[in-house]
């Protein structure tokens, strides 16, 4: 048996983490990458995330798995000149919504895809934010397996396991509302912290008073505008909802605070802290 | 020179972190512990984070030092009761809010007290959750110093840069509103969001897709409802203004979503993004 080739489309966070996960497995592969930023490029060559880099999707055709580890409308651009892959070829795509992807695939390559999300990342990006164990002990979201072919499923489930992942099935649609109230609107909140807390404080009060608390709430305001730009755009319906629902609890705090109704907000605080039972 | 005895009023996670990292330094120290959790008494004794379990604020009155890591209320109301402590006795307290502390405590006793507020903690709460490297190079900010005896300033300063600590020095009301804004809302942030999200969503749901960042998001969710009630009631003004300017930016956001304002949102998260040059 030869060596496996796989494409990887995008060499930032998510892609590079992937080169070196599968690296350490006893698997051959053969690693070519793509990605319009010829700094990350260099460096992911540099970096012996990638054996090759190539200039053209086509230069990918004939690979045994294609990475699709870019934004998500980058990712519904590729799909639709993926039209000359072979039928074996798996194509995975690692986008953080899912809904617009699975149905934008075009039917004669739907069966090569699989469509997944793996619930990890940070607020670095680029080939120097890559982590050898970004994907270990994480859960990927495969959406929508029922049509993908049984090869690429098989592809698919064995190389998320083999990095130590843990595999959840779900409907893309049904994954896009999840992930906006546990991921997506979260990361709206982290942003409006920070830049709430910029605006009002001095740089130095915040460095001398930021403590963990802090530190935690805001760490996610670091992560890629153009990527979060486009999750926002591509999960607009469900991140609005998600923010409504979110406003209407801290409304309902502020209101507490206001008028003194300190008991319903020790009730309200020990709600919260029911999530205990489950994180 | 004999054993510094220690008074120790509240022996959670504060109270019981400082014994663990006082017992680290060289001097020999006999603490007494009171607390009106009868078993945190019990596990405090048990855990070895005090010496002894006193009943009454009077046994307390000859200790070179006095620890406060109680609410803010509680804080108050037995500083009204020190009154037959000698006059080389330093009384520390450790609450979040500072100015109503400040202005309480009795001018007879007014030169035995610095009032500190730590910028650590854990969501966890009791003995038990007690951490050895609580403190270690965190800051302490010291509020309202030049009210305080010479003796006691630089007790507290040596206790607290013994045990590894960074002190900022700042007016309590000054405090107080930065706090509002680094801490305490952020608070009230990560308390919506795990409400919200548990209305919405199935428990199953929240494990499976449950990343890093709702992780780090919602972890202050699961702090104490009792410390937080009286932070929130105590700061309550600086708290609601902080809510207000943090609510205009989440709404910012909502309308560039709605509006399909891109480039807008993503300058707005490029703005957050500057966070990085200061954390």
């Amino acid at each position: 048996m030869g060596k496996t080739t796989v494409g990887f489309i995008g060499l930032g966070l998510m892609g590079g983490s992937l080169s070196i996960a599968l690296k350490k497995l006893p698997r051959e592969y053969y690693f070519l990458g793509l990605d319009h930023n010829q700094t990350h490029c260099e460096e992911a060559l540099k970096l012996g995330l990638v054996d090759e880099i190539v200039n053209s999707l086509e230069a990918l055709e004939n690979c045994d798995l294609i990475i699709l580890s870019i934004p998500v409308d980058g990712i519904i651009a590729v799909l639709q000149k993926l039209q000359n892959i072979s039928p074996q070829c798996t194509v995975i795509d690692l986008g953080s919504t899912k809904e617009k992807i699975s149905l934008s695939i075009p039917s004669n390559i739907r069966k090569n895809v699989v469509t997944a999300h793996p619930m990890t990342g940070t607020e670095k990006f680029g080939p120097k934010a890559a982590l050898p164990d970004l994907y270990r002990d994480k859960v990927v979201v495969l959406c929508d397996l029922e049509k993908s072919g049984k090869a690429q499923k098989d592809v698919a489930k064995t190389l998320f396991s083999d990095i130590g992942m843990n595999i959840v099935c779900m409907d893309a649609k049904e994954h896009d509302r999840h992930a906006a109230f546990i991921s997506h609107m979260p990361h709206a909140l982290s942003y409006a912290l920070a830049n709430s807390v910029m605006k009002q404080e001095a740089r130095e009060s915040i460095v001398a008073l930021a403590g963990g608390g802090f530190k935690d709430m805001s760490r996610i305001a670091k992560s890629s505008p153009t990527m979060w730009e486009d999750i926002f755009r591509q999960n607009k319906d469900n991140v609005l909802e998600a923010m409504h629902a979110f406003q209407s609890e801290l409304k309902k705090c502020q209101k507490m605070v206001e008028n003194d109704e300190w008991e319903a907000l020790n009730t309200w605080m020990k709600d919260a802290n029911t999530l205990h039972d489950i994180l």
